[in-house]
C-alpha cells in the first residue's frame, strides 16, 4: 500500500466540514483523543476528540494539544445526556472549537445557540423522526447510525443499509452513515445509499493513535462475524465484543433480570475497565460489527488512505 | 417510469442463473407462487416459488403452472428443516427443477445428490462458517442473509453490511446479498460490497402478483423505519412487523417467558394467519426493515425495472 496522494472526494460534507476525504472518525470514549484526532485530520478527514470519557478540563487539554499539533479541522464530540454537557460546550466555545458532534440528546437545546457562536453542528440520530427534529433545530448535517455500530445505540435496532437511504429522503441536510463501515467497500456502500460521508469507529479503535487498551486493540482484530452482542436492550442499549462480562449480562437478560439488576450491571466504569484498561472479565468492550473486517492495528492515516483507495477501486469495478 | 428495456447486467450470479439482471425474488412462505415467479422471471429477474408453505401436491402443481406459463428460468426455495424436506425434493426432480434455493438446514446432506442430478443449487446462511460448509458441499453459490430481513433469521444479528463483505472474503463461489434491500440503491450498496446479485423479499411481498393478503400489503407499505420486530431470539428468531400479536410476543419476552411458553405463542399458523389471511391481532406479519422503503403496490415487472434504472442512476451518481 503505497502513500501517494489520492485525489480529493467532494461532497456537500467534505465542503461543509473543510475536509478531503468524506471520512469522520468517531468521538469514542476512552480511544479518541487528541493524539488520534490529529493524525486523521492531517491525513485529509475529520478527526474527533471524543468528550464522552473527558471532565472539562481533561477536554480543554486535549483540544489545546490538538491546535497546537494541527491546522487541519477537527471536532469535538459531546454526548448532550451528559449532566455537565453545558461545561463541555462552554469549554469548546472558549477554545473556539468549530465542529461539533452532539449525540444521546435532544438537538434542540443547544444547537441555536451553537449555530449562533458560528459552529457547524452535526447531530447523531438512529431513526428518521430523529433526523427530522436535528434538522429542524438547524444542525447541520446528521450522522444515521445503525444497529452493527459499537457502543451505545437505538432502541428500534435499523440498520444502516435501511435507515440511511430512508433518512435521505426525509431531509435535505447531508446524511453521514454510521455502523458497519469499515473499508472503501462500506464507504462505497453508504455513498451508494445517498450518504455523502462516513463516519467510522471500530476501525479507527484499533489504530496505533488510539489511546485504547491494547488488549482491547488485540479483541477487535480477533474478532470475526458474530463476535459481538446488542445488550442492556431494555435499559440502555449498547454493543460491545463477547468477553466474560458480556455472558453475564447475557445470562442475565435471558432469565429476565428487571432494571434494577441489569443496572448495577451495567454501573459506571465499565467503558474504563474496558477499553482503557483491557480487562476482559469487568469491562465492557465497545465496539461494531464491522470488527470482523478489522484484522490489523495500522497508524490512522493508512486506514484514510486504503479506505480512499478502496472506494475507488470499488466504484470502478461495480458492473 | 418507462417500460424501455434496460441493458443487462451482467454477473457470476446472472450466468450461473441464465438471467438478464442480477435480481432474485424471495420464495416466500404464502406470497410466492407460480403468479410471482412468473412475473419476476419474465421481467429478467429470477423467480422463485417458496414451498415453505406447500404441501408436495401443491408445489407440483404450482411448478407445472410456472412452467406453463413462461420459458425464463425460475426456481424454488426448499427449507431444508422441514420435515418433508425430501419429498418436497423429490417433487423438483420430476418436475425437472434446475435451481433449487435451500434454506434453514444443513447444506450437506442433499446437495451433493442435487449437483448429480444436474441442479444448480444456492444455500442461504446468515454467517461466515456456514458459507464456508455450503461452498464445501458443493453450492454453486451462497445467500448471505443480513439481520434486517424479514422472516426467519440466523442467531448471530450480523446486518447485511456487515456479513456480505466478511462472506466474500471468506469464500470463491458468489454471493447474493439479501437483507434490506428493496431498491436500486440497496442494491449498488451490495454490489459494492462484493455480492453478485441480490434477494430481495419484501419488496415483492408488495406486488400485484404476491398471493399474499392485501391487508399484509398494506400494513408493508404503510410501515415507517423501526416498525418491524426481532422475536423468539432465544427460540427461533424472526422478523415481523408490529401488530397486536407482535406486542404480546415481545411483552412475553420481556418479563423472560421461557420456552414453552413461546412456543406455544407461536404455534404453526402464525405466517397463514398472518400473510395469507391478513389477520392482524393473530397472524404473524413477517417482514424486512426494507419495509420503510416500500410505498406501493406496483406489479412485480416494475419492481425490477425500477430497482435496474436506479442501480444504473446510483452509480452514475457516486461522486
Amino acid at each position: 500500500m503505497g502513500s501517494e496522494k489520492l485525489p480529493p472526494l467532494p461532497t456537500r460534507v467534505t465542503g461543509l466540514l473543510g475536509i478531503q476525504y468524506p471520512i469522520i472518525q468517531a468521538g469514542m470514549v476512552w480511544t479518541a483523543g487528541a493524539k488520534l484526532a490529529v493524525a486523521v485530520s492531517q491525513a485529509g478527514a475529520l478527526g474527533i476528540i471524543g468528550a464522552g470519557s473527558m471532565k472539562p478540563d481533561l477536554l480543554r487539554e486535549q483540544i489545546r494539544k490538538a491546535k497546537a499539533e494541527t491546522d487541519a479541522p477537527f471536532g469535538v464530540n459531546i454526548p448532550l445526556s451528559r449532566r455537565d454537557a453545558a461545561d463541555l460546550l462552554s469549554v469548546c466555545n472558549k477554545e473556539q472549537v468549530k465542529i461539533l458532534f452532539t449525540s444521546s440528546g435532544h438537538p434542540m437545546i443547544y444547537t441555536p445557540a451553537l449555530k449562533e457562536a458560528g459552529c457547524i453542528v452535526v447531530h447523531v440520530i438512529a431513526a428518521v423522526k430523529h433526523a427530522r427534529k436535528a434538522q429542524e433545530a438547524g444542525c447541520d448535517a446528521v450522522v444515521a447510525e445503525g444497529f452493527e455500530a459499537g457502543g451505545h445505540n437505538g432502541i428500534d435496532e435499523t440498520t444502516t443499509l435501511t435507515l440511511v437511504p430512508q433518512v435521505v429522503d426525509a431531509v435535505n441536510i447531508p446524511v453521514i452513515a454510521a455502523g458497519g463501515i469499515a473499508d472503501g467497500r462500506g464507504m462505497a456502500a453508504a455513498l451508494a445509499l445517498g450518504a455523502e460521508g462516513v463516519q467510522v469507529g471500530t476501525r479507527f479503535a484499533a489504530t496505533v493513535e488510539s489511546s485504547a487498551h491494547e488488549t482491547y486493540k488485540r479483541q477487535i482484530v480477533d474478532a470475526g462475524d458474530g463476535d459481538t452482542a446488542f445488550a442492556f436492550r431494555n435499559l440502555h442499549p449498547v454493543r460491545m465484543l463477547k468477553t466474560p462480562f458480556t455472558r453475564r449480562v447475557q445470562e442475565a437478560e435471558r432469565r429476565g433480570a428487571q432494571k434494577a439488576e441489569l443496572q448495577g450491571l451495567l454501573g459506571d466504569k465499565r467503558e474504563l475497565q474496558g477499553i482503557f484498561e483491557g480487562n476482559l472479565e469487568e469491562g465492557m468492550f465497545e465496539a461494531g460489527q464491522s470488527a470482523g473486517l478489522v484484522r490489523d492495528i495500522p497508524p490512522a492515516a493508512e486506514v484514510v488512505h486504503r479506505m480512499m483507495a478502496e472506494y475507488y477501486a470499488t466504484k470502478n469495478r461495480m458492473p
